[in-house]
């Protein structure tokens, strides 16, 4: 059967995603070769570049997808603010629990994006960022929350809860919907909700 | 006047430290060669032997003096425990954003420790949570807090106050003094403090 350079592409591109994602994470993208990326993968070196024509092209889709596919899965944020911030609590735990190397990835290679890959990739997380600033803006106005600046507000809610990444494993003293349970009552009280 | 190996190494090692912690911040421990590092610093590679015995010991050094430097400067925990919170909140902002290099590393870098120094620099760390997780202690037995659990509480305070580093600029909207005032009002109800 004859393989196009389509179809070799479709097979070949999450493999080589996967590899150089977890390579990144390892030893980080300064120190991984598309060399390194493909004998990882088990292809030559050339054929990579059926897929990417380069290594920050390759970190940049990395970045970028993680965070479209993060704004993609965020919960609905109607009702009333405290139950939009609790959706949202246990949303950003679950899904970067589900991908350490990506939110690993995602604050550690900034410094290696190019500016005009850096502007997309930080314009997303803005936009993450506001989704959660809306909640509470929203909160506050409500009379629910009280939060003296909602933009640090925003940005220590997602340290707090980014930071479960760094510690929690599965099988230990607890089980990950005790932890939600545990950073939506602090989360709760740190913006003064009741 | 006579150079003996003391003297040169007490005028290089300074200098070998700011660099390593530099580059290694800016591409990361395995892309960083020790001769890259002794062209930062303007010596021949070997000259570097001369203080310090290899990369690896080199990052461990650097990783463990951070963290007894941390230990050695926090402030006194004495007095009700809200005080000694909110004595800590101020202290870990500050000391933090005066070494963003060193704290990015502490972060980044725990991947490429050998596991000796791994165990020594996480004993070091797990130091700095206890002082927290006393506090917190304290305040619950006292009635000052409310904390389901206080080990998670230390490590969700700890992220939270650490992202400072990510977003903090000098010059900025806030002053330092004014974030870490915003900070320890959503620290103290975080923890249910009044």
């Amino acid at each position: 059967m004859a393989r196009t350079a389509g179809s070799h592409s479709d097979i070949t591109g999450p493999r080589v995603r996967d590899a150089a994602l977890r390579l990144f994470a390892r030893d980080g993208y300064a120190a991984v070769s598309m060399r390194r990326i493909a004998g990882e993968v088990g292809v030559q070196a050339g054929a990579l570049y059926n897929y990417t024509p380069d290594k920050q092209t390759l970190l940049f889709d990395l970045m970028r997808d993680h965070m479209t596919d993060l704004l993609a899965a965020l919960p609905d944020h109607g009702g009333d603010a405290a139950s939009a911030l609790e959706r949202f609590v246990r949303f950003h735990i679950g899904f970067h629990h589900d991908r350490p190397d990506a939110v690993f990835i995602a604050y550690m290679e900034l410094r290696n994006l190019e500016p005009d890959n850096f502007a997309v990739v930080e314009a997303l997380r803005r936009r993450y960022e506001d989704h959660l600033e809306a909640i509470l803006r929203r909160g506050a106005d409500e009379g629910a929350f009280a939060v003296p600046d909602t933009k640090i507000a925003t940005l220590a809610v997602i340290a707090m809860l980014t930071g479960v990444n760094t510690w929690f494993r599965a099988g230990g003293r607890l089980r990950l919907a005790e932890v939600q349970d545990i950073y939506w009552d602090m989360v709760r009280r740190s913006v003064g909700g009741r």
